[in-house]
């Protein structure tokens, strides 16, 4: 056999841009142990169909839902996907459409091409939330899913979840949350989001994210089962009748190791990690106004910042793994990995650039 | 924080009903190294993202593509759904349909509920292979694909798969191949699967299957650019410029382990494996035939036999991992774990329940 060439990973040190971070290290140990078990063939692989369960259940406890429903996906886009896909399958029309803040995750620009589904994006207001005059005059009869977001991808904002659910609701529409990045740092803040904090049906919210598992770990929630079973396709030579996951083999390492994490984690440690991680991102802020950048005041840790493209360019060549917004301001996403050492050194390597 | 409580992952000792294997070695080593890592941003973490591009070059000479377009899915699953929505996207029709044979895996029933495709099943021949006369029949101006499975799940036959090309492209439609499971087999028989035996225009193959990847590897493969960029949605932050996986944040374990799988066992590995297998589930087939067991011949190393429900269950309940096919026979997957040590043990078990 030949020899198999050895590459090292980058380390994160300089990843600033990242939505996904360093596993605790339990859950990589758990990870590691199942890299070989299928969840999605649940009767052959019972011990990790198991796991599933308990970490479903665990989910549920942090989005504020007492029975949940649902199963580990892939990650965020998966669970945005599956949430329009189970709100076309149960409604009535044949021109559906879902209506979403031009904040939300561009998967769900891909969940509305992948299922043949209108995609109504409404303008955000000055804090960058769903605009509620936009989303209202927006859905229609043939609205099948008002989606808000808990914590926008590109300046981690919370859009108003209990007011949009309203709307959705008035006009037959399921309510889907994407919490994918801050479902696991909202729950230490005053935002109204979870299951608890309205009557939403869906919620994408990634263990593999700021829930510190490996990848790929997402979480797909809902709070009736009606939601799973209209996703559901029957499965002939499996031992079990039907599978409404969106993929087919899926990772045991994913769900051995988003439990392992939730169990070493919830809540004590995710509420010490969103402490440092916020106190890291007010830092960065003021150093940025200080600076006299123009800075979007980090609601949750995530900074973002109007800096010059060739300021830019210079610290990527320099090493830094960073990202930009739809509008070209950097945008830095404070996750556990992100020391306050590395920010001053990112900010060291800034001023050096700028002078 | 709480302590982890350690789980153990069933063995492999007594699966025989699983399509996915205990990986090489190799594969498993690198895969733990990159589990924190995601080829779906792979301006942050290219080092993975150079994994990716090297692992579809080795996955297109198993493939017989000199310059394969493509990516490593999350299985044979996202695999077969992203065929059919390539296909869909590319062609002009406003009532698209896809024709496959009854034998194909059940995600195509998923990929035509999911992407709104009309799905037509045709019969297959006395050989479990689809009926020629059949698809030529179901094809026409609304067919965007025709799908052939080359190593079907429930009897691991082949569809003649240049023949259904033929048809495809006289309707203008395109042909997908379904190799998740056959893909790593097939190159060392005579069998015409390939793109180098027809000129096929996607492929399903999964390192995770008989590739001995860790799951999550599914492969999906391009003749044309096309294809891929018929999937691509923009993806504003994130420093590339499009996407066009069905998922969005990747195992970069998935990758490096399915790399290290192909890099170890590329060609002699699997060589050698395929027979082994392909042996002991000609000796399987054998031993039930000797016990007047309806047995259907193994073309590829998986064995279908007609079994009392009752015997079933007993087997199961001795602990061995087995399925059924969709008309009730015991159907046994000689994945290179299967050992012919353990299949004696099964036929021990076997024996002593019928008797």
């Amino acid at each position: 056999m030949q020899r198999v060439r050895r590459r090292t990973p980058q380390d994160f040190d300089r990843v600033l841009s990242s939505m996904c971070t360093v596993p605790h290290p339990d859950a990589q140990e758990e990870a590691v142990r199942f890299l070989s078990a299928n969840p999605g063939d649940p009767a052959t692989y019972q011990t990790v169909a198991e796991l599933e369960g308990e970490a479903v259940d665990l989910l549920g406890k942090i989005a504020g839902l007492d029975r949940p429903e649902g199963y580990l996906a892939s990650g965020g886009t998966e669970a945005n996907i599956q949430a329009v896909r189970a709100a076309r399958n149960l409604a009535e029309t044949d021109a559906p459409n879902i209506v979403a803040p031009e904040s939300a995750h561009f998967s769900l620009t891909k969940a509305a091409e992948v299922l043949d589904v209108e995609l109504r994006t409404v303008p955000v207001d000055d804090g960058y939330r769903a605009n509620l005059d936009a989303v209202s005059a927006a859905v229609d009869a043939d609205t099948v899913a008002v989606i808000g977001v808990a914590g926008t991808t590109e300046y981690g904002r919370v859009d108003p979840i209990p007011a949009l659910t309203e709307i959705a609701h008035d006009a037959g529409a399921k309510m889907h949350v994407d919490a994918s990045w801050g479902g696991f740092l909202l729950p230490f803040t005053d935002h109204e989001w979870s299951f608890a904090d309205a009557p939403i049906d869906s919620m994408a919210i990634d263990p593999h994210k700021c829930g510190q598992a490996p990848v790929p770990a997402g979480g797909f929630l809902a709070r009736d089962r009606e939601t799973v079973d209209a996703l559901a396709v029957d499965t002939p030579y499996l031992e079990t009748t039907s599978q409404a996951t969106l993929t087919g083999t899926r990772s045991g390492a994913g769900v051995a190791g988003a439990l392992a994490a939730m169990e070493a984690l919830w809540p004590a440690g995710y509420r010490a990690s969103y402490r440092d991680q916020q106190a890291n991102a007010d830092y960065l802020a003021g150093e940025f106004s200080a600076r006299g950048i123009d800075t979007v005041d980090p609601v949750l840790p995530l900074v973002a910042a109007s800096l010059a493209p060739s300021t830019f360019e210079a610290l990527r060549e320099a090493g830094w793994r960073i990202s930009r917004t739809a509008t070209g301001e950097l945008r830095i996403v404070c996750m556990p990995h992100v020391t306050r050492e590395a920010l001053a050194s990112f900010l060291a390597d800034l001023d050096r650039i700028r002078s």
